[in-house]
């Protein structure tokens, strides 16, 4: 051992301890306690049956989740940022067109995603408070006739739901694709894959599933499954959900191993998933929807307005607020985070300087949290007005 | 509530209990205790100074066992394989040229990921029990003189370590990038990412680190950040290195956005690196050749044969094991499995039915672990021989 000569020596790290503010941003969420457990569960291995059960349960209750019966349904082994990769790159190839409905911060990262691969991006816009009409989807729809449409249903960047009813017919009427980001939606609002015919949807498990971020569930429909085995392009083979959906035995007689899953995200996302069963998809949808109304009147009786005008466009997880002219949004978080230790964020990309975003899920969806949180804005917005105004 | 009309029910996940066997195949290995103590760490939120002190702690960690003075170094969110990934994608672009110094099994996904990009790919071989010459090499490069080589460090499906020093000379005489699998060697087994002229790494974190699967640190030498700076091709949004780099502060003034990390594994990859810290670099290395050659010497006594038959060749992570004529390997890992409760695996791919794959690894390196499995495959052995043969 004496003969080695190392050529950069070890660092020393330093272990801090710091106390974790209650996480109301827009995600990353506190996780429930019982995922947090799960974590720590034994190490399953891709080739034991156990390892498969998991894959099975996850699956079963995505489906749930995603209320889909279809059956490509599975998590990828990445952020949601992968999973919006996923539904991209396996449906799209290049030289055809996707269409994307642009309103927040995460379309503008689907058309950097696009463009990358080749393909043609056409975009329709709103103002970033609002939301599309589904007139304004059938004009653009019916002019370019896109291979698919990409567009957000929860947007965390601006805290607007976007309305998906219909918009399936619409797109299957020109021959489109339908694909859906419900990274900050999933869980915490309505959201019925097969009954709004979407094509492909993939959400984060950090937001209203309160649990670690790092694997990303994705569904596919059979229309979009056919694209799949059909299409003529090949995506990276890390996102290939044709290979993928062989690894996760979606259609009950493969177990082809493709890459190794990381076991406590596993875990942490089955547990997830049986937090959701436990207490049923309509009563967290309607636990969320009480929560963030509830913190929506207490936010109107500080004089504070919302950034989404209308209520029906108004997100029940992620909410947005306008603070009075002469406060600084990002001097308003850090003050909420050193005096109340709770956490929430600035706007980002063209919210920036317009709004902060607070966001009441998963576990933090009770009305206990949402009168802390709003008995921090209220003691902020004095303390910054005696302090610097 | 009493409107909301489910399509698919939830479903019931029976909660199973097991007992996990000793992870002894070429990977997942066992965890630390310390590690899975860390995955139930608090959740670091991106905007967060907390998260910025361990995204440096784990660079400057990973400095040390890439043994690298480059500023190219972080953690993909990510298995192993988004590593391979990262590190092809990057570095060459459609219509370049990839060489891939063909083995085992990791080289063909290897191959497989560039087609995809539309990188044009050759291939040198060996038979899968030897490593290369730098000769055989060298040839190559002076023939196609290609954009990058490929080549793996230890192949867990073949037991063997390529020997790398002057590899990287070679490749600089000829305008070569060279990009290097640590999947299963890194930790386990010396290497020196400068001194060997290494331009880009990747590696696992499942392995010899005895981590969480999902997380693959990445290194890129000043000579890749070159040809990052200057292609002309993009890869892919998620994996982009240009991009990564600045969420990780490569470069020291730059905290930019670019996915939600996952939390328990960057806790887990910190404390993994702690780990290797407090033990150092040649100790963990000297362990595990001591380890693994133990383990040898105990097969051997079996009347046993290696797979790799020249010594230097051995991998001191994974060693493959050859069964006498008459065994069948799939069934002799069962038996492992169910009689002593160790885990190992049969060969994959090309060594289907060639040999037996035995991890001895991270926490699982020591002589009393290699001791049980040696005593166990002994059992076997003579089990199997009486029932079956």
């Amino acid at each position: 051992m004496t003969e080695i000569k190392l050529t950069v020596q070890a660092p020393t790290l330093v272990n801090r301890d710091f106390v974790k503010p209650t996480l109301c941003g827009p995600g990353p969420c506190d996780v429930w306690p019982s995922v947090n457990e799960a974590l720590t569960k034994p190490v399953i291995s891709p080739i034991c049956d156990e390892h498969f059960y998991v894959l099975d349960d996850i699956r079963a209750g995505l489906k749930y989740v995603f209320q889909t019966n279809c059956d490509t349904v599975l998590a990828l082994s990445g952020s949601g940022h992968g999973g919006m990769e996923t539904v991209i790159n396996n449906l799209v190839g290049p030289g055809e067109t996707l269409l994307v409905a642009k309103g927040g911060f995460w379309c503008e990262r689907a058309l950097e995603m696009a463009k990358r691969y080749g393909i043609n991006t056409i975009t329709t816009t709103v103002p970033m408070n609002e939301t599309f009409s589904l007139q304004q989807l059938e004009n653009e729809l019916r002019k370019h006739r896109p291979t698919a449409l990409f567009i957000v249903h929860g947007d965390s960047s601006t805290g607007t739901v976007q309305n998906l009813k219909g918009v399936g017919e619409l797109c299957q009427r020109y021959g489109t694709l339908l694909l859906v980001d419900t990274v900050v939606s999933l869980v915490g609002v309505p959201f019925f894959m097969d009954d709004w015919k979407i094509d492909a949807v993939y959400t984060s498990t950090q937001k209203a599933f309160s649990g670690p971020a790092g694997i990303s569930p994705v569904a596919f429909s059979d229309r979009a499954l056919n694209k799949i085995n059909n299409r003529t392009h090949q995506p990276p083979f890390y996102f290939d959900v044709k290979l993928l959906s062989q690894q996760w035995n979606c259609y009950g007689s493969t177990r082809v191993y493709h890459h190794t899953l990381s076991s406590p995200l596993l875990w942490a996302l089955r547990q997830c998933l049986q937090e959701v069963i436990k207490e049923t998809l309509p009563r967290s949808w309607a636990r969320h929807a009480a929560t963030t109304k509830h913190f929506l009147k207490r936010v109107e009786q500080l004089s504070l307005k919302t950034f989404v005008p209308k209520p029906e466009d108004r997100l029940m997880t992620v909410t947005t607020v306008v603070l009075p002219k002469g406060y600084d949004y990002l001097q308003f978080s850090k003050y909420m985070r050193e005096k109340y230790n709770i956490l929430i964020f600035p706007g980002i990309g063209q919210t920036v300087g317009k709004t902060l975003r607070i966001g009441l899920m998963g576990v933090n969806s009770t009305i206990q949290v949402a009168d802390a949180v709003a008995d921090a804005v209220a003691g902020t917005l004095i303390a910054l007005k005696k302090s610097s105004l």
